[in-house]
Order: C-alpha cells, then structure tokens, then sequence
C-alpha cells in the first residue's frame, strides 16, 4: 500500500454503511448505557463506550473493517496503527475472526493498552511518537506482508464503524425523552468518531473536543484545510486523541458537519474525570473525557438533548488517582 | 409501629412479588449491563449495580415498596434507615413519588453517601454506630409521624425489589449464553439482595460474600438461628454490608437456599476493586466489590454460568484511591 493509496481509499463513508455495520454490530455484541448525569439543572446523556469489551469505542469500527475483508485479505493479516484502544480493537477483532495481527503503537503509550493488545495475540511494533511518522512505518509493514492496512481513523469502514455508536444512542435517546439528540459532542482525535457520530446522526448538531495543544482538527476548521500539530512532543495525558492530523476522508465530513468545538485544558479533563467517577461510577480516560469537559467548561453548550460520548477507560491507575485527585 | 412489627410485617416475600417488582422496575429504569470477566480463563458475569441513578441496587426495592404504598401511607411519610445507599433508594424514590423522607443514617457514613441523599431532598438524622440502636430511632420516628418505616432489608417488599436485579441477570445471560445463571454470588449485609436473588432465581445455588468481622450472616446460618455481629465497633470500608443482624423473614429464605459463602479481607476488597477498576473501568464500593472478592480469594468457586453482584459504586475519592493503590 502506497501512502497515496492510505490517503484516498477508494470510496468516502456513507451513512447506509454506517447502519449496515450497526446491524452488525448489534449480532456481536450489546448496548452501551446511555446514561443522564446532571449538570447544572440539566441532564445531558453519556455514552458509556469504556464499557465495551476493549474499554472503548474501537471495537466498533475494527470490527467493521475486519469483518468485511475477504478469505485472501484474512489470510495475509492486518496492520493497525494506535495509541493503544484502536490497538486493542483491531487485536480483539482479528482475534475473533483468526487473523494474524499486527499494531504500530507508541513506545510511550500507556502500560495498560500495551499489556492488553498483546494479551489479545497482537504483535506490537513500538515506535517513538516525537520522532518518527506511524503512517510511514504501517505503509511499510503492509508493503512487505501484503496485510491490509486498518488505520484508526483514515479509513470508510472504521469511521462508519465508530457511527455505529450514534445509530444506538439516537435509539436509546428516543426510548428516554421520546426525541434524538439534537447535539452530540465528541472527544476527537483523527475525527474518526466524530464524522462517524455525523453519518449516523444526520439531523443532529456535531461539536468536537480535542486536547490544548493537540486541537489540529479544531484549527482545519477554522483554516478551510487540514493543518498538522505544530508540536508533536506538546505533553498530554489524553493519548488517545493524539493525532498528528485528520486525513481527508474524515475533514470532507467534518467540515460539512462540525458546528463548533473547543480546546480542553488538562485541569478540565481532570474535572470531568472527576465527575463521571463521582455521578456515574465508571472509570474514563483522560482523551475519553474530554467532551465531557467541554460541556463542563461552559464553551460549548448543552441543549435538552445533548449526546456527549465517554470514549474510553483505558487509563493507568497511577494517571487516574493524579486525575481526579 | 412497634419493635414487634419491625420483626414480623405480616407475610413473606414471593418469587411472584418479584416478578411483579421486575415489571415496575422495567417500566422505570433501563437494565444494568451485565458485564463479561475473564478470571483465569473462566468467564463470570458481573451484574453492574453501581450503574443505576443512585450508584447502587437499593433503588429496586425502595421503588416497590413505596410505589405500592396508599394514598393515606403517602401523606404521612416514609423513615429509611441505611449507612447510605438504600437512603439514597429511598430519598430517590420519595422524591419521584412526592413523598416526604426521613432518613437514620450512621455518623461515620461516607460524605458521599450523606451529600447525595440530602441532595435528594431526604432529611437526615444522624446516629452514632457504635453506641446506638438504628431500628429503636426509625421505630420511634415512626411512632411519632405515623410514617412508613422502609426498613434496608428486613421488609418483604424491599427484598422483592432487590430480586429485581435477579430477574434481569437471568434473561441477560440466557441472550448470551443460551442458560440462565446456576450460581450467583451476592454481596451480603443484612440480606436483602440475597434473598430476593434466591427468590428471583430458583434454579442457582446462592453464595454470599460478608466483610471480615461482619460475617454474622454466615455465622447465623452455621448456627441455625439468628446471630448478631460480636463487636459493633469492628473497623472495615464495607460500610454498605455494616448490618448489626439479619431478619427473620431474610433468614428464613436463606437458610432454604444459601449453599455457603465466605467473609472477605479488606485485602481481598482491595484487589477487587482494583481488578473492576482495569477491566471493567467500572468504580465499585469496597462492600459492592465483596462478591467479587469471594470468588477472586478462591475460597467461593464460580461456574461456566455464575453471575456475581458488584452492588454499589458510593466511595468516597480517597477511600477509592487508597483500595486500589
């Protein structure tokens, strides 16, 4: 796979395959909660994504990529590239359907998403995130092996995978307050969730939160064209939403769709923790809460049927006792 | 109502009043996930009560016995006595119900606990565990308003309700497994949930998991007739299973139907907590980790089709903090 291949894969996302893998999903495994939390008088919904089996929403869109390739694609395995719960996605995915996987992951990502991709039969391939560009080593492994490529976001399968999540939401939604959301806001990485949540819920308002320092999606935006992060070594603790930038599959939906957003501070991201720890009694990771703290931090508003996505729990414990402390 | 009544309110709890307690409850409240555990390559289920609107099950039986309360029994009030979780089941229920609450609450309990069920707009009277008789107070109170006393577990009602979370397991994982559960394991303090499980279903062996120095349940039934916790002052983080003795009418279903049980360490609870914490990112109270911590600790076996209650997720942050370090 050429890196011209990765950044034009053929064919964009739809929402008919968005609702194609919901049904898919749907046979393998059960809802996430939809759970109200109250917050200055008014209740927004919380999608529990740290509830699935891999501790995050990644099964999603794995599982939609991996169950689609054919016996010859299976055979010569896959490659995925990942902080850690796109890791875990694609290893519990491949797991299940007998394929040789292997994922291209931070020498720096969190001890906990190491341990358990390859607890699933992974093969990891570790690379230093300042120095060196994932994408360019993922391209050369599947080069050599002939294994399909499954990007973390840069990918129609995974974003429509990650939608999947909104077709379910929107349903639990309507069984509570009798509508959908209006809103949905989403912690945003590469954008796969975010244009995922976007197809799947068309007539809903998207907003996206990103980590200070690594809101590159925010800035595309506002530029009208996909701008990298200017500092790669920028510190976070929110590993999970740090991308390097959106690919054009992904920023063709989200400029056509985003509403707004904001940057969240590390003592933002702290508070939300906090919160969902003491209201909801689940355990989220730092780039997991960081719509949450959008909502929290008052820059983007929640309307009476507001969707805010708990992406993640894949957190160490060292990271979450200094959190929420 | 006097000391006598407290003890024999007139009739026995049903597998029917279950039954009939699962369909109120299904119309109020969506299902708690019932969650996959790998514990040295067996699978158990963990039925995740923490993530009801009150952080615990106790909501279950608080909602049926006062939505079966009459228009007259409204008027006058409910007493609820609890270290916490079944004030906030009350609290919670009183206030949807337009029912005035009084709730009997330790000194000592969690600030989490007492903050959240003033929050609920339940009054509370503090009382001291060590030196003084919650059932005398809530007798008195009620004895004074003329209110129903809804006692945390010695009420027929009250463990038909918690029964509920039983009926739901059930069919939760007959969808996954294709059978019903043939063990469950139940955090156990004056055994409200235990029995109402038992009750819920007839086909599982019951186990019951108490805190180390509060195992008067397990202590009970060696002996064959009711025995009461030796030292009131027996330190332990399990505040939701700090029961002083059980009740004739629990007993009487628990002696039929629990096959044994262990009392757990606060070690045990600990590694518990931690272990929900890292694979389920779910946040469970030290005494809604017991069951969980009777089956790690080996001493309580679990089946190919075991469930296992993680009752409750009201802990304080340090509290939580110092468990899992």
């Amino acid at each position: 796979m050429t890196e011209q291949e990765l950044l034009d894969p053929g064919r964009a996302p739809s929402r008919a395959g968005v609702l194609r893998a919901a049904g898919k999903i749907a046979e393998l495994l059960p809802q996430t909660p939809l759970l109200p939390l109250e917050i200055e008088g008014r209740t927004i919904w919380c999608k529990a994504e740290m509830l699935q089996p891999i501790g995050a929403f990644k099964i999603r869109g794995a599982w939609h990529r991996l169950s689609d390739l054919t016996e010859a694609q299976r055979q010569k395995g896959v490659v995925g590239v990942s902080s850690g719960n796109h890791a875990q996605g694609v290893a519990w995915a491949a797991r299940r359907l007998g394929i040789s996987a292997t994922i291209v992951m931070p020498s720096n990502a969190p001890r906990a998403k190491l341990a358990a991709t390859r607890a699933l039969g992974a093969q990891v391939v570790l690379y230093d995130r300042a120095a060196e560009n994932r994408d360019e080593i993922a391209a050369r492994l599947t080069q050599e092996s002939g294994a399909t490529l499954v990007h973390a976001y840069g990918d129609p399968w995974v974003i429509e995978g990650q939608g999947t999540a909104g077709v379910e939401a929107a349903a639990q939604l309507e069984a509570r307050i009798g509508r959908g959301p209006d809103r949905i806001v989403a912690c945003c990485g590469g954008g796969g969730l975010a244009a995922g949540l976007a197809l799947a819920c068309p007539a809903a308002d998207i907003f996206i939160a990103e980590p200070e320092g690594w809101d590159d999606v925010l800035a595309s935006l506002e530029a009208g064209e996909i701008e990298g992060v200017p500092d790669l070594s920028y510190p976070t603790d929110c590993d999970a939403l740090q991308t390097p930038r959106t690919f054009p599959i992904n920023f063709a939906v989200l400029k056509a769709r985003v509403s707004g957003g904001t940057a969240v501070t590390p003592a933002e991201v702290g508070a939300a923790m906090r919160l969902v720890f003491e209201k909801l009694h689940l355990v989220v990771e730092p780039g997991g809460a960081a719509a949450l703290a959008a909502v929290l931090s008052g820059r983007v508003e929640a309307t009476d049927a507001t969707v805010v996505t708990l992406s993640g729990g894949n957190v160490d414990a060292e990271t979450f006792v200094r959190m929420i402390a």
